[in-house]
Order: structure tokens, then C-alpha cells, then sequence
């Protein structure tokens, strides 16, 4: 696969925690990699860790370019130059630094930032004929990018033709008989069995735009998982330690899933400096880089509704308001905190297990209609089984769970009936059938408490509102046409006829547009 | 006020429902219009409008224009001339014909439309030097548009200053003793005492901006009353009259409001075609026309929690999926309906028409805060007191309620405290914390009865999470650390000191960044 002239194969600019990982991983995989970072600091310590972690019996796969012509001339050609730096400007600051250091034509770029999709739109048709712009989202942090992320490239099908060996190397494989990852994390001996999490995902931006979507999903994951631990350590009293052992209990069952585990990992953590538990120590406002909050935008331009997802981001913007959640902590009354025997509190606990899996079934709906909405109105080819595949190891969300709807995916395809909706699928319309009503007491019970649930609850008025084969927007469409005359559509004739009626009148009459 | 030569005082340009009834109001107050649509009909319609409804003893106040040419000509300079067209395409389009046509730099263009706040922004920059682009948002529907609608200008302060009089004489007005609205409709004959509903409101942009947000706070309140309907007639069974009628009382109290009084009116109505009640002849699809969404897509980018905003921008989305959820209806379990005795409806009544109140609050106080944090990015000094003035009478969300809100700014501002978040006015703190009890019934019976209700649901989360002095986020930025290395602060450290801790060793150590 590789090449075997003095020339490398592949370079890496932008030596980050994930370009660093993302270059180790491919030496791994014996290909030779040209490294490039602006801070030479960064070049000298990824040198240094791969000569530590390289076996005795390994040669050295690694090399620093003290600038981008130096990478160039290292490089065989056509080139693959692997680009790891922030979004926005720096991936064009970057794109031009080659221009200028003599990139080709056939030479591709590989974008495997959190750029904005249409941003990766635009660069393709900027950057053609001087070089193909490529992208690559990448998940899986810096663990992922180590020893395996999935990946989600997009744009020129014929570059993908050439960068695919190296791709399905470095990714993170699946055992294809029970959809799980395949676990070994063995430096310079990767995983080479099994089915790697990469697909071509479509044109340009489509990759990016599915892993922006993947983002969306990862914060609401993240907060469901958030609010079930407040209602058990502020609801039941529970210890951090507790909390823990439940959720790496509910890591075994349906909910089994990376975020999980990490969450009773960290819950388990105790603080180095203090011996308290960690998270007691670790402020309670939360970052965000900017993917959660495409996602919602996006689904609102669009019109598909996700709102599990901008809660998610909105729960996020609550929390680093501290200064105004402790004033009006003093201000704003609450209930009495819940009281529940022994007996009721693991009715309770178990009532939240199945909330938070119905809930993150109501995410992953939410997550792959949106991605189904825009793949139509931009035209793409999108197949959902394969997205699902690929997030079943390597990324943050994996779970389980991916293995079913993956096989909701295939098994719509095979009956020839598209799904529209991940709650159609049997697997799930089944299990949120049967544990509905635990969702329902797990959130009045949060409500009665004063617990805070906006993803889980929100989750559930969206099960709630695709239940209603009527909803109230009968009534909205009749205060619409009262002050702005904007018409409605009835019941009882064709869809499209359009009716007003003139509400300002003394008789009212209605009237057909 | 007024010129007193053979030329007329203002041109109004694009007669749809809105530019037509701005133009009446403007004659009734003994302006003279000069008026123009490309669909001639328009103009005619308006004239013969004009005609009829003109008390015998006034003159004509009207005169069509074939052309904009001739309204140029027919103008009193500098020139007004207002622009009642589609927002985006179209504004520029009249823009640039006014160029062919000879407009002069010192003549105003308003544009009252519903224009994206940063168009207006570009706008005013894209035509400095060729003539005023000036905006002025305006809301008040139809009826608002002919009787006084509320304005929100914004722009070149020597701009307003001419155009003022004519503003504060179409404005809606409001009684200073009481706050409320001074209703009076009389063809001819415009209301001229009280407080005019208008207000500069700062540099170009702001005014959309405003308006933009007055738009979000009324697709919330919107569907707050929809979700009640809905909650009355399927939870309690009970009929659309039976709901208008508890609509009618709730309008009396401190839920008083346009919205409330014209639900009522709806759902009172009768289908002239089949004698039903009509809302339930009325499709159930929403419309919506962007501005909703806009506000909550702000939101999102500025990282201003306005999750009910959101919730009712989605609650029209699937409004609009009818299909599916004709589909979901078939395959979804829900839970029994509500089965309460006659004083226990009766107890649930009061305890909805509470959460509304509550719901309603936490609604304004998303909008509010967007509206100060977008402010303070971009450096307007907005008076939140007038802004809450401005809209006691003439626009959609008119209500008794912003008197109270005018008062809470108004007491802010005396006490040199700026409210940072309106939940911390006495006034709404106290409301509230009497009334959450009576929401979590609300919200929690909703729940168990499987009736959706995003918004109300949604507005006790926002409630909920800012009474938290400790969010869950310290666990979610222990997330991110453990995968992302996105590093975290300690409540026992300065803020801004960060740390992460080295999740993938085997013996985790703390480093300070």
C-alpha cells in the first residue's frame, strides 16, 4: 500500500492533541509521515513520543519539516497532506501557505477539523484546480484519533479512491458479527480485523455536516446524562461515588454506551489535590466550541425539529451564567426535595434508567431527520445504515444502540420503505411503547422535585407531539389569520386552498383565496 | 406639522394588507399620502377604500402614483417615503428603482417591513451618501396597521427627529394613569391623547432587532395558549366554546392579553361553511414566516438561554409533519387520559391558568435578556422601560403584564441596579415563587396525561435551572476533559485556571495549563 522510495507517504499539519494522535495512529499503521506544526515545540514532542512508544523492533515512521516546502519535497506525489488545525481561518491560512509553498493540482488536502460544513463547500470550489480540497470530520478526541476514531470523509470520490487504504487503517474497527468495537489499545500493533468506521459519506460538506449533526447528538447525550445525575445526587441524596456505580451499572444494559462508561468513570475520580470527589471540585460551567449550536441552527433554518438538541446547547448557556443562577437561587422558591422510601427509590432509579434511553432515542431521531432534511434539499445520497455503522466504535457517542439502528436502516432499505423517522422503526417504537410510562413518572418526578430536565422532559414532548395526530396548531393558525391575515388551510377541502376570514367585520364571512 | 403646499407629505410604497392600512392611518391623521404598488389594482382598491370610509367632511388624503417617478415628483422634499414590501429581495429591489428614479440624499426610505436586523444594518451603510435608509419595524397586524400600530424606528437620529410627528400620530396610544390601550377605532377620526407607542430605538438594525425579538416572544406566547387549549380540550374533553369561555375569563386577569382575548374570539367562532365550531375545521399545519426562528437562531449564536422560544418555533416544525405523526399516532403508546373529579378540573384550571402566567413570564425574560446581550455586542444603548412602554398597545403581545414590566425596568434603572434577568424583579420573583407550585401540577398532569407541552414544560426547566446555584455542568466538563482534553476550572481556584487531568494514564495525575 504504502510507497517504497525514500519519499513519504502522508503529511501532517497541525500537531494539536488530534493531528499529533491522528500522526501517531498512521505510523502505527506503517505508513511514513511528514510532520509540520508553527510551533516547533509541538514537532520535537511528537518525535519524542513516537520513538518512546515505538517498539524496539519498529523503524522510525515520523518526520519533522521545519516548513511546508520541506514537507512538499518529503512528500511522494500525488501528495496527501493531512490538515489538523482550528476551524475557520487557519484552514484557509493554511490552504494559502501551500499555494505558495507549491502545491499541485492532483495533491489533496484533507480538512479534518470541526470546519463548518458550508465553509467545506465553499473551500472545494475555491481551492479547485490549484489542489482537491478534501474533508474528513473526525470523532473519537484524542483517545479516538490514537488508536482508532471514525471518520466521515466527503468530496472528490476519486481522491477518497487514494486516501481510502490509509483511512480504513487508521480507523476504529467493529466486530461484524456483534457490532461492537473491537477494544485493544496496543502502541505501534493496531486493530487490523474487523470493519473500520469510515465510509464515504457524499459530496463536499456532507461529511462535515454529519459529523456536525454527530456533535448535536453528543451534547444532548451529554445532558441527559447530566440530568440523571443531579436527580440522583441532588434528588436521592445520592454521593458522587453512587452515582457512579449506577451508571456503570446501566452501561452493562441498553444504555451501554462510551459516554456512559466516561461518566462513571469521572464520577468514580477522585481529586488529586483534595481526595474529595473530582467532579465536586470541577466548576460548573460548561464550554462549547461551536458544533452543538450549528446543529440547532441548522435544524431550525431547515425546519426539522430537534429541540432535545438546542436544549442541550441552551443548558449549556445556563450554566456559565453562575453570578445570576446564585442570585436568583436566593429569590426564586422551589419544592420541598423529594422523599421517597427505599423501596421507591429504586422505582425511581429504574424509572430514569428507561427515561434516559427513551430520551436518547428521541436525540437520535431528532439527529437523523435533520440529517435526512438537509441530505434532500442539498441533494445528497445519504445512507443512514453506513453513518450508523461507522458510529458504532472509534466516535463519543458510541453505543449499542447503534447496532439497532443500523439495522433499522438495513431493514428499511430491504423493505423498500425509506424511514422517515428513527420512533417508526419497530426496535424502537416497541421500546418506547413499553417503557413510556417510566418516562413519564421520571420527569414528574424531577418537576415536582425542582430538578431541572430540559432534555429529558423536552425529549419527551416530542415522543408527546408525534403521538398527536392533532395538535393545537389549529387554534395558531386561527390567531394568525385574526391579526395578520395569513390564512388557513381546512380540514374538509383540498390541501393548498387557502381560506380567510374576516374577522374584522362586523359579519364575519370567510373567504376563499 | 403637516405642509401646506400642492405637494404631500409622504409616499408609501407596496399596498399588501400592511402598507394599505399604514396609509389610511396616515391620512386619518391629515397627512397626505402619495401611494404606489406595481399591481395597480392596489392602488385602486386602496382609493375606493379611502373613499368609503371618510367622513363626509374630510378631504381626500390619498393620491395614487403610476410610477415612482411621479411620487418623487409629487413629494414634498426632503422626501418620506415608506416601504411596506416582502423583507430580503425586494427592499433592495424598490431601493433601486428609487435610485433610477431620483431620490436625493437628504430624502428618508423606511422600510417597515419584517427585515432581517443585519440587512438593515448593510443597508444603511450600502445607500449612506445616496439617500437615508432608516427602519422601522412594526407590529400590530392588520387591525394595528389601521388603528395604531406600535413602531420600533431605529437608524439616523436626524431622521427620526423628522419623522416623529407623523410616528407619534399613527402610533397606538396608551392611557399614562392605567398603562392600558386606548381603544377607540373610528374611521377619520384617530385617537390623539395618551402615550404614543413609539420610541427611538437606537442605531440601524436595533429597531428590526427588537422586533425581531417582540416576534420569538409572541411564537412562545402563541403556543403557551395552544398547549392550554389543547391541555382543556383533550385532557378535560372539553369543547372549543367551553375553552373560549375559560379563555374569556383568564383575559380578565392578569393574563390579560391580545393573544388571550383573540384565542377566545377563535375558538368562540363558528365555521360559516358547516356551522362547527371553525378552529376545528382549521388544519392543523402552522405557518411561520422566519422571524420566530431568527430569534431563536440569535439566541443559540450569542449563547442567550431562550429555550421556550426555540420550543415553539419546533412546536410549528411538527406541526407541519402531519403525516408522520398521522403515522407515530398509530404506533406510539400513550399513556390513559386524565380522569379527575369535578373539583379536581376545577383545581386543574386554576393551576393551568397559573403555569401560563409563569410560563409567560419566563418567555419575556428569554427575550428580555437577548435582546440586552445582543445590545451589549454590538454597543446599543436600549432603554428596556421604553421598549416595554412601547408595547402596551398596538402590537400582538400587547398585555396588562408589560406595565408591570415597564415598571420593573423604570425601578432598575431609579435604583442604578440594571436587571440583568427579569426573573429578579420583585415583582415576577414574588409571582413566581407563589405560583410554581400550581406550574409543576400543571406541567406534571400534562405529562402523565401524554398531552405535549413543550413550551410550558420548557419555561419550567429555564425557571428551574437558574434557581440552581450548582448545575450539573461540572460533570459534562468532565466529559470533556476525559475525551477531549477541553480542560476544566475548580471552584477551589481563580477562575480562568484551568486544568486537566490525564484520563489516560494509568496513574492520573492533575496538570495545571
Amino acid at each position: 500500500m504504502q510507497n517504497h522510495s525514500d519519499l513519504l507517504d502522508i503529511g501532517v499539519i497541525g500537531l494539536g492533541v488530534m493531528g499529533k494522535n491522528l500522526a501517531l495512529n498512521i505510523a502505527d499503521n506503517h505508513y511514513r509521515v511528514a510532520a509540520f506544526d508553527l510551533d516547533s515545540a509541538k514537532i520535537d514532542a511528537l518525535l519524542e513520543q513516537e520513538q518512546k512508544e515505538r517498539p524496539a523492533d519498529k523503524p522510525q515512521r515520523i518526520e519533522g519539516c521545519s516548513n511546508l516546502s520541506e514537507m512538499l519535497s518529503s512528500l511522494a506525489k500525488p501528495r496527501i497532506l493531512v490538515l489538523s488545525v482550528p476551524a475557520g481561518a487557519p484552514v484557509d491560512g493554511v490552504c494559502h501557505a501551500l499555494l505558495q509553498a507549491g502545491i499541485e493540482a492532483d495533491d489533496i488536502v484533507v480538512d479534518t477539523g470541526n470546519s463548518l460544513w458550508t465553509d467545506t463547500v465553499a473551500r472545494e470550489a475555491q481551492y479547485k484546480d490549484q489542489f482537491i480540497f478534501f474533508s474528513c470530520a473526525v470523532s473519537g478526541g484524542e483517545m479516538g484519533a490514537r488508536f482508532g476514531p471514525s471518520l466521515m470523509p466527503s468530496g472528490d470520490i476519486k481522491a477518497w479512491d487514494r486516501i481510502k487504504p490509509i483511512w480504513e487503517a487508521i480507523a476504529a474497527k467493529v466486530d461484524p458479527q456483534t457490532g461492537l468495537p473491537i477494544e485493544r489499545q496496543e502502541l505501534g500493533n493496531p486493530v487490523t480485523e474487523g470493519e473500520p468506521c469510515t465510509t464515504y459519506i457524499g459530496p463536499a460538506g456532507a461529511g462535515h455536516y454529519v459529523k456536525m449533526v454527530h456533535n448535536g447528538i453528543e451534547y444532548a447525550d451529554m445532558q441527559l446524562i447530566c440530568e440523571a445525575y443531579q436527580l440522583l445526587s441532588e434528588g436521592l441524596g445520592l454521593s458522587a461515588a453512587e452515582v457512579g456505580e449506577i451508571f456503570a451499572r446501566w452501561d452493562q444494559g441498553s444504555l451501554n454506551s462510551y459516554l456512559m462508561e466516561i461518566s462513571a468513570d469521572v464520577l468514580s475520580q477522585a481529586d488529586p489535590l483534595t481526595g474529595k470527589p473530582l467532579v465536586e471540585m470541577i466548576l460548573d460551567k460548561a464550554g462549547q466550541k461551536g458544533t452543538g449550536l450549528w446543529t440547532a441552527v441548522s435544524s431550525l433554518q431547515i425546519g426539522c425539529p430537534a429541540p432535545t438538541i438546542a436544549e442541550a446547547v441552551y443548558a449549556r448557556a445556563v450554566s456559565t451564567q453562575k453570578q445570576q443562577r446564585q442570585q436568583l437561587s436566593l429569590l426564586l422558591a422551589g419544592p420541598a426535595p423529594l422523599s421517597l422510601s427505599e423501596d421507591e427509590r429504586g422505582v425511581f432509579i429504574d424509572q430514569l434508567e428507561n427515561a434516559l434511553y427513551c430520551a436518547k432515542i428521541a436525540c437520535y431521531a431528532q439527529g437523523f431527520q435533520l440529517m435526512a432534511m438537509n441530505a434532500q434539499e442539498r441533494g445528497w445520497q445519504l445512507d443512514f445504515a453506513e453513518i450508523a455503522k461507522i458510529w458504532r466504535a472509534g466516535c463519543i457517542i458510541r453505543a449499542t444502540f447503534l447496532q439497532s439502528i443500523t439495522q433499522a436502516y438495513q431493514q428499511a432499505q430491504t423493505a423498500g420503505q425509506p424511514l422517515a423517522n428513527l420512533l417508526m422503526a419497530e426496535t424502537f417504537s416497541l421500546a418506547l411503547s413499553a417503557k413510556q410510562q417510566d418516562w413519564r413518572q421520571a420527569v414528574a418526578k424531577a418537576i415536582m422535585s425542582g430538578v431541572p430536565v430540559p432534555c429529558i422532559g423536552s425529549a419527551l414532548a416530542y415522543y408527546d407531539s408525534y403521538r398527536c395526530e392533532t395538535l393545537p396548531a389549529n387554534l395558531l393558525q386561527g390567531q394568525r389569520d385574526f391579526f395578520g391575515a395569513h390564512t388557513f388551510e381546512r380540514i374538509d377541502k383540498p390541501a393548498g386552498e387557502k381560506y380567510h376570514l374576516n374577522w374584522s367585520h362586523s359579519e364575519r364571512t370567510l373567504e376563499k383565496l
